[in-house]
């Protein structure tokens, strides 16, 4: 097997789950979160940086990798964990996602999808068996099947529909599958808001005995109490003794709650995402530092963050560096974005160790301004 | 005085000069590159990047701040120093080459320049005494008088007059200059190609005995051979026991050429801005890393090159994060192209103290592919 999860404990107060997954690169300290390396790099950050904050996995993204470098280059570099200088853990998704979200046309077939390249407009083709194969040439230490990942809202009938295909399509996936022993194979349960066809797509893929599962099809616009009330149902259906990872969640709500309904994995373009624009991540609430208000502000990004860019800049100078465009304000926007919600995640692991998650969400919500109601 | 220069050597083979000049915030090892932070920033490094590469001072630019964030935020934050955590030297430029070179409309009088910002097009002013308020303000450790650039090619009449005007205002810097105890107001010899102007600005400026003294109006656009000579005649002008700094110069041929005509410090955005358009300095001249014959190629930008790019990464994934447009790619084209030059200026410190920079010249143009005539 390419991964062993190791359940250390559950927290007496809320029933998450604390664990550590063993990889082919290194233990991963669960719940975790995993910043996303879309073109294989976090974007604006080293590796070193990523290992400073203590990032023990990253994800990268199969479309954008299939679309260039191109998988053969890859491969040719030893792989991806050598291509990007990462000898830690990395998952990829499977492109399904993207290929559904990013593609200007695309036309899905039992076969697979055809869709155009958002970068040349060229028609490519992908199906789990190819998804598969690209995925095993990265060399990921887990992939993801190729599923249909249905929009929200979507139509019973419609998702019903995707359910049944995206679990023919993960047994398409575990037949094509070259590298078990190095490469750990997740299913992922669909089925939208509609708690039997949930029901159906988790029976489906746990008949599998795959090493992990994810929830997908969340964190798509729903809001995000509908959002927990799926998870609430779905999640006691996966194995236990296996990680569950909710795909596409990064918000700090989010994780706490997800991690409350029992999910050991998470990954978000949030942090990076929004940082990018200038929004920062702290522990009062987002704060957007182009606002004229921290023209003359000489203190820190959050007066409770204790990372690197806390510890040396000022609000005055980032904001003079995002307002000029400069790449050093992106980076350290960046930065401090990602250890706050690593620094997140290593609290709610304590919490749990301490059996006190609960009071924790409440201490953090009490500090936190909450904005968004729907799901990211 | 705000700074003192100590000759240490000067090479038997070539007579270039090795020095060291105290300041402030540190010593500095001349002859000296410095990476330029046009906007309080070495474009994509962080200070102990810069650090991590030996450089012992960066410059900076008036014209540049005073748009913004404006002198009078910097002077808040404690100072150009600390608003951008820099705890090593400092040099501003007066912010003359740039109302020259970036203003879409400007007005040259005896009081000052009349000229539009780049930015958000407002009129706006600047004299000699405006340069040097601005430059207290900002604190650098060294900081340049306000002079008036010529073109290359101008009229000799032209140049006369500018001449002459050069000398006017820096006197009238030396009379606003408010701060001589920590901050050195350098001169800049004007003069254009013509060797009798050339003369007369390097004798006016040196009877105001200031602490340093640039050659300005140089690497303008003019051929490399020409600069030489005009540096061959202007540069035994200068006092010996002061520091003397060619402006805008950072290609590795005009540096080493340089040093070998008396030059002590440099500046250029040569290594930064290429970096950022993927063009990589190596050993063997520079290398257009988007060019496909590099798709494939795991070897190092430089495989002369010891520095954390090139012992961590490949050409053919630079290429890729360069054709992708992401930020590491231009953070590892910057770290390197600084590295290859700051390495190159310790290799010529090293040449003249053992006496042989004619032979380190010959050998290093034996392997460098030149590509440029005009300066840069």
């Amino acid at each position: 097997m390419a991964i062993r999860f190791e359940l250390v404990h559950v927290c007496r107060q809320s029933g998450a789950r604390l664990g550590r997954l063993h990889t082919p690169h290194g233990v991963i300290d669960t719940p975790v979160f995993m910043p996303v390396g879309t073109l294989a790099t976090v974007k604006a950050m080293t590796p070193e940086e990523l290992k400073a904050l203590g990032a023990q996995i990253v994800l990268s993204n199969t479309y954008h990798l299939y679309l260039r470098p191109g998988p053969d280059i890859v491969r040719e570099a030893g792989g991806l964990h050598r291509f990007m200088n990462w000898d830690r853990a990395i998952l990829t998704d499977s492109g399904g996602f993207q290929v559904f979200s990013l593609s200007p046309l695309r036309k899905i077939e039992e076969e697979g999808v055809t869709f155009r390249s958002h970068l040349s407009g060229e028609k490519l083709f992908m199906s789990p068996e190819k998804a598969i194969e690209i995925q095993n040439a990265l060399g990921a230490d887990i992939i993801m099947a190729f599923d249909e990942c249905a929009p929200y809202p979507a139509e019973y009938e419609y998702v019903k529909q995707s359910v049944a295909r995206t679990t023919r399509w993960a047994r398409r996936c575990v037949a094509a599958h070259r590298r078990a022993e190095d490469q750990a194979l997740f299913g992922i349960v669909q089925g939208g808001v509609y708690r039997d066809l949930r029901e159906q797509s988790a029976r489906e893929l746990v008949e599998l005995d795959l090493p992990g599962y994810a929830v997908g099809g969340l964190s798509v616009g729903e809001p995000k109490a509908v959002m927990y009330e799926v998870l609430e149902y779905t999640v006691p259906l996966l194995p236990a003794d296996k990680p569950r990872y909710l795909m596409g969640v990064g918000s700090p709500d989010a994780l706490i709650e997800g991690v409350i309904r029992g999910i050991d994995m998470f990954d978000c373009v949030l942090p990076t995402r929004v940082a990018r624009n200038g929004t920062v991540m702290t522990t009062e609430g987002r704060l957007v530092i182009k606002s004229a208000r921290y023209a003359r502000d000489f203190g820190p990004l959050d007066p409770h963050c204790n990372c690197y860019v806390c510890r040396n800049y000022t609000r005055a100078y980032i904001r003079h560096l995002i307002k000029a465009d400069e790449i050093l304000g992106i980076r350290l926007t960046t930065y401090h974005n990602l250890a706050f919600l690593l620094n997140l995640m290593a609290e709610i692991r304590r919490a749990i160790r301490e059996d006190r998650l609960l009071d924790f969400r409440d201490a953090f919500y009490a500090r936190y301004r909450m904005e968004e109601d729907r799901a990211f």
